[in-house]
């Protein structure tokens, strides 16, 4: 069966858990815990030499990493890509903006906040992380004011990879009272068939 | 006429110009100096409200965004892709690596000493990123003791992707002498027909 090595917490790791829900993929999920070491051990570089989780395992050994390159896999020739090529690029487009404009703000923050409890050292870095991930749900709220999903009326990926870290922005201090668009998007993809919540 | 705005300088747009060349698809460059604030006018920011480049322009005004989405289009059913589905995961496995775990440390160390000329505020960080930078360099070395490309006998965008600033690496601090597979991929990629270099 599949194995996902994996902590729901993470954003990254969650959207992974969501899109298999979406798609009712059978897999069997492996708890790993990043701040105990688990991603560094030589079992695990064997699966990702770059020890960063999510990483899934196929029955036949061979490993897939890097959470986007994960649901492009899964959701490939599904209801969450899209038929049209220039629209699966705009995807594609989304969720390199998700990692290197967005994750690296929002995601960061709220591990500083949510994971380590605010130490003193980060306080700093914390802060000027807000600036960036507002930054990036300004361009969320922007592109939603257009169209309801992403990329056209449907859900794809590029809104999963996005609402992942988005829907939970507030525990890295981000106030999505500011962004009504962005709190309509997130309440119309919880409410689709097989949604599952991050917790 | 399909239009990239980009700086021939950054690994980000020289590696779209790179497949565009390899690929033989004709397309006007237009220059935009980012340190200009020319990424930042109101008619810029209609093409990307990211305000980055690389941004395409296609002929019916369409536009598209995100270096690695936009070698993703252009690679699509070409040499530079795969055919196994698998293959073309890994293939987007390196794409979200070079993004998250390559660009951010190399790219800027050398956005700091190449293009900044190393200015006393930023000089703490600039040794920071040695470190992640210096990881990512190994994970390639690695791959590229098993296999001639990254993903398998044959260049992919993949490998167009991280050539981009690893080759320049050296102009943010690092050694590639310390890296003799990535030396050897480095000659092989320039040894492609239809290569051009960034300068």
């Amino acid at each position: 069966m599949l194995k996902v090595y994996g902590d729901i917490q993470s954003g990254n790791c969650y959207k992974v858990k969501l899109l298999l829900s979406l798609l009712n993929i059978e897999h069997e999920w492996l708890h790993v815990n990043i701040l105990d070491g688990e991603s560094q051990t030589n079992v695990f570089l064997q699966k990702n030499p770059n020890g960063k989780i999510p990483t899934v395992e196929f029955s036949d050994g061979r490993c897939l990493s890097e959470s986007n390159a994960i649901l492009s896999y899964f959701a490939e020739d599904s209801d969450f890509s899209a038929n049209d090529k220039f629209d699966r690029a705009k995807i594609s487009q989304w969720l390199f903006f998700e990692q290197y404009s967005h994750e690296p703000y929002i995601a960061v923050a709220r591990f500083i906040q949510y994971y380590l409890d605010m130490p003193d050292n980060r306080k700093e870095e914390y802060h000027s992380l807000q600036v960036g991930g507002n930054k990036a749900l300004v361009l969320l709220e922007q592109q939603l004011t257009i169209m309801p999903y992403l990329v056209g009326d449907q859900l794809s990926i590029a809104d999963i990879a996005l609402y992942a870290y988005t829907h939970v922005a507030h525990q890295g201090g981000f106030d999505l009272a500011l962004y009504p668009q962005i709190t309509a998007w997130c309440q119309r993809i919880e409410n689709t068939p097989r949604y599952i919540p991050m917790a």
